[in-house]
This record gives structure tokens, sequence and C-alpha cells, in this order.
């Protein structure tokens, strides 16, 4: 049974990752990266960069991220992409050297992201290790030096396409909105709200903003087009609160 | 102006403290320590063993945790508790070497901690830096090696308090409960419920079980029982999906 390790490393600050993934990385036998796909040039020589400040001395190897069909309805496509990338590992693996092998996740492997699901469909179930990292959630709060939540007040952590369908869930003081790739803060009544807003957050690239909703939505819109068509990509988060 | 540094060290493996978070801590001129308190010993000497381990030679300064005033109804003695704390870190500093003052906080300084309010109330405003940490959110997911969050699902974190007064919050699938000294999930009709709960998490005493709530519930309230006169102390917290 290969072990199989999702090291976290946080939202694209090199500085993220943890001496426990660090090391990791280390001892790992083989890294798995995507060449290409959802994985942005940046976000490649991100994970190299982070392997040689580890002095890792794993075998890399590389697996081309399929596309998602977009015929499908959403948990389909999915569903088939999950198993499509799950493929690409074993392809990748075979003939690979005995002993640990690590994939570097973004953020931390356990928040809106696939991999283990992914690793859930092996043929033959790894055994597997977590290492958490930093996620979205702590780069924008500490970015901004604000608070996550208010003194014993809930927090939801909703994607962007809920909070369009379903809007302000109830009995919430603080919203965390992931997964948004439409400004869907536009989709509520500003009144009362106030945005902290990040994009690129913990990469030289990043840039904030915040303010009561109805004055600083706009400002983000535009500036998040504006850092999207200069990049060729983003990837933003935002908390919401009442005041 | 003093620059204060907030730094996240995660909930107890010393593998969770990043490299930002060593680097800030090489650097800063004064490290600042609670010596009792809410501190409990096991504690304090992992404080000092992540300043070893990071090479740090700030001057350690310590101060003593004031006690909360049990006559006071809650939200006005956290505030006199946080206004003390305040004080206590003014005396401590004073005379302290001139730059930056780093303080190690448990999990993430955002996340259900008291740092940045506390920070507030100090008369001279200070340059706030947080370096984010490993919270005890995705202390449990690694540790239990699963997602936080359903595909596409939002995920409520809360307090113990809120589960015990208000029972499960609508359109959540997922709920994180932290604060919780009364294992407040007994308060829920268990029916379709899985838990997943861990103590002392990242630490060599880390304990974890999971399981449908109906079977789980008296199984965790024994061991964290247990746990709890055995140590004197405990840190725990949980994740609740409904299947």
């Amino acid at each position: 049974m290969r072990e199989l390790w999702l090291v976290g490393i946080g939202t694209g600050n090199p500085g993220h990752v943890t001496l426990e993934g660090q090391q990791a990385l280390r001892e790992a036998a083989v890294v798995l990266i995507p060449r290409k796909g959802t994985a942005k040039e940046d976000l490649a020589e991100l994970r190299h960069a982070i392997l040689r400040a580890a002095g890792a001395e794993a075998r890399v190897l590389h697996f081309d991220m399929p596309e998602r069909d977009p015929s499908l309805p959403y948990a389909a496509r999915v569903d088939a992409w999950h198993d499509e990338i799950a493929l690409r590992w074993q392809q990748a693996l075979e003939g690979a050297p005995e002993g640990p092998v690590a994939l570097l996740v973004w953020g931390d492997p356990g928040l809106y992201d696939s991999t283990l699901r992914i690793a859930a469909r092996l043929p033959e179930a790894p055994k597997l290790r977590v290492i958490p990292g930093i996620t979205a959630l702590q780069a924008l709060t500490s970015a901004h030096a604000i608070p996550f939540n208010q003194i014993n007040g809930a927090v939801q952590v909703t994607t962007g396409r809920r909070l369009r369908d379903e809007g302000w869930p109830e009995g919430v003081g603080t919203l965390f909105v992931m997964l948004d790739g439409e400004c869907s803060f536009q989709s509520l009544p500003p009144e009362g709200l106030h945005i902290w807003w990040g994009g690129f957050l913990g990469m030289p690239e990043q840039i904030l903003d915040q303010g009561p909703l109805a004055e600083a939505a706009p400002r983000i819109v535009a500036a998040r087009a504006e850092a999207r068509a200069r990049h060729g990509w983003i990837m933003d988060t935002y908390l919401l609160r009442r005041d």
C-alpha cells in the first residue's frame, strides 16, 4: 500500500509552509505536480520554489490536469473530472520509486479542495496522511488584521454559488465566501454590511480592499476585473459582516 | 509607535509553526509570554520550545494572566478581562528594548481568540502585523483525513453555547463547534448525524474518535472526562455532518 501525503502549502506565500510540511517534503520519495490546466504557470513555479526551499530530493513526477467536460451537469462533471485526475496520478506513478508520494495542496487539503476525494478514487486505497496548511480564511483575516468571528458569534463559510442562490443565511453575523468568480456580494442588499476582500492573498501581487459594502462593491468589482485581465487569472475571497 | 506582531503558532504541534512565523520570532526584539492563568504549564513550555527552535534571541518578558470576575455578566466579564490584560501588557513592556514585540498566539490570531481585541485597547495603538497559523479546524480535519466541507456545501463555525441555545442551524450540512466545555452535541437529536472529535490536537497526547453521533457521543463524553482528569485540562473540538 502506497503512502500518500497531502501537504497543505498555504495561499501562495512560501512562508506559509509549516515546519511539518517542509519535513514531509524532505522525507517523501516522490512528489506529484500538475503540469498545467488549473495550475497556472505562476503556481507551478511556486511549487518548485517550495521544494527547493525544503531541500527536497524526491523524484518529481508531472501529470497533465484534464479539462472538465462542460456538456455534463455540475455534479456529474466534477465526478468525471475527479475520476480522470485519479487515473492520471496512477499513470504518472507507474514505475515510480517506492516510498511516500507527496502532493502539494494549495491552502489546506480539507477546505474546498478535491484532493481527498480524488485520492478516494484510486483503485488501491493509499495510506493517507494530511498535513494542514494556511487557508484563504486565515490569509484574508490576517492580511486585514481582523478577527474571523465576533465574540461568541457564528461564522458561515460558503460558496459564491450558494450566496447567489440562498442569500444571507439566518442567524449568522459573519459570512466567508469562497469559490466566487462572479462577485456574488452584488446580489445582497448592502445595507448594514461591511466587506473585507483580498486577491492573490499572501503573494507579492496581493491586493486588499474593505469598507461598507455599498461603497466598496463597485471598487472591488473594478479592481478584480483589472487584476484578472493583467495577470490572466485571479484567486480571491472575502468576508462579509453585519454591523 | 510600537509594532505588535501576533504570530499564530498552531494547536500544539511545534511543526505547525510556519516559516513566516519562525522568521518573525527571529526578528522580534521582545516576546511577551503569559506566565500562568489560562496558559497551562504544558503550553508555556511549548512556547519556549518554539522560540528555541526558531533560534529567537528576543528579550522574553512575562505577564501574569488576570482572573475573570465571575460576578459580572458574560459580556462585561470579557470586557473587563481584556482591559486588564492590555494593562498587564503595558506594564510588562515598560523599559523593554525598542523594536517589534511578538506574541505567540495559539491557533490563528483571528479565530476565537482575543488577542486582536486586547491589542485594540492599548492606549497607544500599535502597528499590527498578523501572521496566520494552523487552526483547530485544520488540525481536526487533517487528523481525521476528512474534508471540511461537502462539495459546494456550507460550513458553520460556531460555539458550544450557541449550539445549546439554537440547535442545528438551517441550511448547513457541516457544523464545526469550538469553545465547548460541555459536550453540547448531546443537546442534538443524533439521527442522521456523524461526529469527528479530537482532543489535544497536534500534541503527543492527541485523542481522536468518530462515528454516528448516537454511538460515539457517550464514548466521547467518557474519553473527554477521563483525559481531562488525567491532564488537569483539555482542549477539544469537533465537526458534525448530516448524512
